[in-house]
């Protein structure tokens, strides 16, 4: 069997979820929300499916869906976009990033990326024979490190990953390190591969996509994904925008891995992006005050909560509560007997990780959290 | 950008269904139906929409999905699998032959394949490093060639790839002739990859698969499609049965490049999956009626029809017609002048392909069928 592939661990995720459901824990590990995304597009949805339109989808999506993710390029970021040439919609963005990366990498190709990081991105560059060149962004407070940044380029860089709202530390990069990582991007002539699934789970913060930043609209491949903007994860939408030569890279990736993604769950994810302004600020204010009510209530039992600007998750030292015990062994601990689950930061590095840290999710109902909470302070 | 993939053209079912919508031309090049599959599925699935069941599958598949493809496996080939370990729902079977080849393939390792062959086949394996020893069947019958395919293998090879029912050719492979391939496999310790995407669609002739050989449980990544099955193509499910090491393996590229399919699609596949025999009978049933309808209309014409024993495909020769054009400039005609689209044979071959043949698509209903045949009619 392939020997890297055969030597890869189960996704973290899947294995903190099966041990939750076991203990019958809360589950604060696997990012995924408790409340189903808005009816409107779930019935639309449904309709769909009766309505006749269950055979292949064209390769690069619905033109409905593609002009939807153009227009909200455009209204959100400022971004022009053509709907027919510059969008591929993906089963997902977790394929996005691997149809992203095979359009981009040759063996040989380095790629720059920041620790901690989410767990596909290094085995899709080291199966296609690309080489990691990873900075390591340090806790409490995620600043990026501009000199280890720029040393990690060289003339052999193919592209910068760059995730924000970043998962798992919740950082959102501000314009000053999105402008500095721009000017290396340009400087050596490189692309950026911008992971922006929590674009509209931002708090208090502006999200500024890459893409939006001068010079930088023809540098990069902008993911977006329908299952964390509408908290509808199952339904695996995902799309990809990037100039039009390297578009139609992706889409031949994209006619290999998977070919074509369900229209009925399309049409809705199209009618979900035309929302309006209102629907994106309510969830992202839901996510806030649920991170609100989390993150008070762990730094109130003890952790050391770190700061975070978006997505579904905070980080936790739990220096002051674990006994010595590391992140593996306590979150484990945690699922077994305070029956709460987390996932284990270390999960997030490829060698030599922080011991100390662990990742929460809030994107769970108040009452879920607070049931979470109170577990944990029974167990203390 | 990756130079082989930037290098790859786009895919010929999509340049020709662009063709034909744009000549308005009764498609039958691209193999989708035109009648929509059971309606007690696509109930289900609106049902299940609606039923708060949208977030993430899990990484392997729903649980009622795996085991309802394990007791397909027993009830249609005598297979006896673990539905926990053996079984992986893929986005489709596109995924499922992309993540069978990264499961099994190194860098150098050797595939065997027959010509002529779906367009995926030859770019995943160029990606990931192998090295394709393809094998030419031969018009009209398309027989086995025992020696060329026996000379294929090699101390290097890691995987045949057999794909019966056969796309394009409509070829069945018989008992003998896949005794003869799991010879082939057993003496080399190598593996098939076996896409049985059309194993329900077979006319009087029956579907063996080669994992049912002695010897071959073991050996065999066997592929099925629930929108061949269904005739819902757009849904995107497919699903691997392999012996679980390899299972595991599969898993685990599926991890990297899709992750989980819509959790309401696969609750409808399962469904589907446990109808009586009688419904698989009716599909085979109408699609052969529908076949005959084709090619005998097609041989009244004066092409040269192939033999066929399944799938949605049938192979015609071009000679009698086409006044010297070749298959590309043919199938072109036909679809500006006649308002008819089938598929040059030479987008299955990877040099040197024929010139005389190509492919018509039968998964249309009979008036449809009807009506293309009277526009040949009229145009010759
Ligand atoms: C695809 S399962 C992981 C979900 C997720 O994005 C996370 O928990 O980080
Ligand atoms: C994925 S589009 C091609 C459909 C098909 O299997 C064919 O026409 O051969």
């Amino acid at each position: 069997f392939n020997s890297q592939l055969a030597a890869l661990p189960v996704t973290i995720f899947t294995v903190m979820s099966a041990l939750a459901r076991q203990h019958d824990a809360v589950n604060l590990g696997q990012g995924f929300p408790d409340q189903e995304g808005p009816q409107d597009m779930i019935r639309l949805a449904a309709d769909a499916l009766l309505d006749g339109q269950n055979q292949y989808a064209p390769l690069t999506g619905l033109p409905e869906l593609r002009t939807a993710v153009a227009q909200a390029n455009l209204r959100f970021q400022g971004i022009t976009v053509d709907a027919d040439s510059e969008i591929v919609v993906t089963s997902g963005a977790t394929e996005a990033l691997a149809a992203s990366l095979m359009a981009l990498i040759e063996p040989g190709d380095e790629v720059v990326l920041m620790e901690p990081l989410y767990d596909t991105y290094l085995p899709v560059i080291r199966q296609l024979g690309g080489i990691p060149r990873i900075v390591r962004l340090e806790a409490p407070d995620w600043a990026l490190p501009r000199h280890a940044l720029a040393n990690a380029f060289s003339a052999r860089t193919k592209a910068i990953i760059l995730n924000s709202p970043m998962n798992p530390t919740g950082k959102v990069f501000t314009a000053d390190e999105l402008a500095f990582i721009a000017s290396l991007v340009q400087q050596h002539d490189t692309f950026a591969i911008c992971d922006e699934v929590y674009e509209h789970l931002v708090f208090n913060t502006p999200h500024i996509s890459l893409m939006s930043l001068p010079g930088m609209r023809e540098r990069c491949v902008r993911i977006g994904s329908a299952g964390k903007s509408f908290s509808l994860t199952g339904w695996k939408v995902g799309y990809v925008t990037a100039p039009a030569p390297l578009a139609s890279v992706v889409a031949k990736a994209h006619q290999n891995l998977v070919f074509a993604t369900a229209p009925n769950l399309q049409r809705a994810v199209a009618f979900g992006l035309n929302k309006d302004t209102d629907y994106f600020a309510t969830l992202a204010q839901s996510m806030a005050t649920q991170g609100t009510i989390l993150a008070s209530g762990l730094q109130r039992l003890g952790f050391n909560v770190l700061p975070y600007q978006g997505s579904y998750f905070v980080m936790a030292d739990i220096t002051p509560l674990a006994n010595g015990l590391d992140d593996v062994a306590f979150t484990r601990l945690l699922t077994e007997q305070a029956r709460v689950t987390a996932i284990p930061a270390s999960a997030f590095y490829d060698t030599n990780p922080p011991r100390n840290l662990i990742r929460f999710a809030f994107c769970k109902r108040p009452e879920v959290l607070i049931e979470a909470l109170n577990r944990l302070e029974a167990w203390k």
